[in-house]
């Protein structure tokens, strides 16, 4: 069963007794004191340090992804730091295994929907005609085989989604209003259309084609809502070792599923 | 079994169709563009954003724990995404799930071990020749135990640790070089002394100290590794979807540990 | 926002001060002392006890997942434990995490492709001849989308795995080799002869036929490969804690990664 | 850096293209329909197969542990499946991640506890004066430390848990009524005394006495809740994905949760 080896390479970062090198740049000397967690991020996933456009920017997506208030994601981490407040990383890993399909991969389907309409070499170029004619293919493509559109859509923010206009606005201010920005929004506008109803661009509409603007490969577009909700699922733990809710939903929950089931008045 | 219901309550943040307000901010208004991802971080764990001074260091502490090439953690979330390469977010669970005792616990154990000995109402009054005293004891209590001290020592970064000489420079410019860092570096004396050995106080020893100036509980000082290093799991899945390390791991590992078991030849 | 509540319920248990009852079984009159844990998996996921054969063909499925030796996931597991050993629990999740789509995910696609390919309905009274038939059809659409068809094929176990072949037998005395076992060792039969080389059905390909004999949802296959190994990791925690090789493992990892980096002799 | 290898090595299993050994044992021919679930988990962590009075109680402690109805584990893994059904082994993981100090560590602590009192070589030949004394001086200690005695009380099951009362008969049946479970007894009676009111032992402090019984480490006996319990989840998770409550159990906590936040009437 022998095998031949093959090298096991990585060029994320090495250390020797008195240097510490994260991504090619010296830790102490030229990261501390000078950039910031996301800045940080930023090298981390695509090799170089930002520019400040691009630092605004990815700040701004990251920071739009840490907070949004119970969710199934920071509930669960709270029940587990109930069970095992000794082990908080592993109750703020239970949060993000549920950051799926359903609730922040949206903002992955957005941007591999928009590559796969619109390839990287075409987004400089194309004319606003041509922008117009992807987005009606696109809808009709995805009406055809009724699927949902990701990022299109939100029960409460209606008609119109407030993270969504700022982010591009600062897109616009930053220079990353370019052609996957352009497509989103009509493809936005003719699902609207097409559906006859209200489907705001919501917050992971917008984070996804502004990531394709940035140039970052769809399949890491997830990893952007996991680092930013592993800080907010910090801050939920922080609030539920000082005001816990955990074992309320548990007693409830408990009392009322197994309700039919008990004999009356036990 | 009906129980009196308590209430359930979070002030992390709320809704509406046209609002969105984490921490008594309105998110898209006065943070989107304006704020970093550290400073997100700092308002979600205390409740208010951060002085210039306060972001410059928390975002420091932030950026020093995102990378620390391969360890244990980013071998197992490598392992975990090589059999689940759809659920990114549960290969950064699997790696955030062993920042336990070992590692990362020895920053939460360095603050927890400065508050113990010295009191936040002493730490600003506390003379040098009272931490002197307190160094002595607290390095005395933990021989007398043979417990290792949390924060001192380091495998590789002798005899001094590059990222607390800087952590510790920028404490220093930014107003954080107060009783908890004059205590820590006089217990990283004190036990060299007593050792008689090299015992660098390493980069979780000087975090430890400078979140007690900060004024952070030591309870949620586990959880900026966390955060930090969920960052840095995203870094490592994505060169791993790349650059793959971990079937060539397994495949080493699986050769030689059931070799003495198998049949020559086998 | 206030939403109508819709009401929570759950059958699979309930208790009172002196009762506890699980599915409908009295757990210490009934079933303490009176079933495995095989049953009681078997109980859980379909609300009754199973019959003898059920029994035998449900334990031996479960009995053939939980010890696969080295792999992702156990190696996972033990790196976890060596940085977080106060956190067993956790240190299963970390493992169980990556029983994903790559590995012990072809048992539900199995399952899956056999149900979608031949409804229950017809699994008892279809021909040989239409059996062959529906595997000939099922092979070529699976090559004609280039796609690997679930459960054929293993690296080592050639040309027969000999898992199969006692699942298999265990199914014929068992009275378990009906239509769906029938059809896949058609499949793979077929799929050999088109592909040209050995492709045996691996032990994730005859589990999957016979969970669909035992009737269970595709949906809940990969759950039966979920809680074996959970059972097949305590194993390996528990051998790590005794004779440990996560340190060595990251140590030669750290070495050769960072090797073309570090500066030479370093 | 380079660091003199040990070997890797584990004794769990091997296979070759036609043989699969785990624990010595061929698993084809000596183990799949011959032994179940629980007695596969005995030969994992033991090394060797159960007696039948072994594996009658050994399966009773894991039966007794599958499943306890809604828990703060069961509802965090059912939130986390709404987000990721995609991956269900990671909501059962996210769902183990739980299982620390609070609950199951007690069945640990409990075992960890009599091994402190009442070494092996003693615990056959301990009178009933003796173990008397033991029970008395470990609740004296206790009491002395204000810290909860491990395996007592129980908020539902008073005064009697009808598990312990069916476990220590079976342990009486098998051979396992010993001094480990006789001095648990004790210790329980002496408790009550000394608190003055009813504290039963649970189910936790029925299985870590017997546990010891059966000569496990108590470092692995959370273990054997860990491994139940994913059992139990995917039961859990089966029933989520037929009859949910994830969904309401959320939008119940989110309304609630900010209420006090939102202006009036939104």
């Amino acid at each position: 069963m022998a095998h031949k080896q093959k090298p096991i390479r990585s060029d994320l970062g090495w250390s020797t007794s008195d240097r510490i090198v994260v991504r090619g740049k010296d830790l102490p000397g030229e990261l501390l004191g000078k950039i910031n967690l996301g800045d940080m991020a930023f090298l981390e996933v695509s090799g170089r340090l930002p520019t400040p456009q691009e630092s605004t920017m990815f700040n701004a997506i990251l920071v739009t992804l840490v907070e949004h208030g119970m969710t199934p994601s920071s509930i669960a981490a709270r029940l587990t730091y109930a069970g095992a407040p000794e082990s908080l990383q592993a109750a703020v890993a239970a949060g993000l295994c549920g950051l799926g399909t359903v609730f922040v991969g949206s903002m992955e389907g957005a941007a591999r929907m928009l590559y796969a309409a619109l390839p990287r070499e075409r987004a400089r170029t194309a004319t606003d005609a041509e922008l117009d004619e992807i987005a009606r293919r696109v809808v009709a493509d995805y009406r055809a085989r009724k699927e949902i559109i990701p990022g299109l859509g939100h029960p409460i923010h209606k008609p119109v989604d407030p993270r969504t206009t700022r982010l591009f606005e600062l897109a616009a201010e930053n220079g990353f209003a370019g052609g996957y920005v352009k497509l989103m929004k009509r493809i936005g506008a003719e699902a609207e259309r097409a559906a006859g109803r209200s489907l705001p661009i919501n917050a992971t509409g917008a984070i996804g084609p502004i990531c394709c603007e940035l140039g970052f490969n769809d399949k890491i577009v997830r990893g952007f809502g996991v680092m930013a909700r592993a800080v907010g699922l910090v801050g939920h733990l922080l609030e539920e070792s000082e005001s816990p809710m955990a074992l309320e939903i548990w007693q409830r929950v408990e009392d009322e599923a197994s309700a039919h089931a008990r004999p009356p008045g036990k």
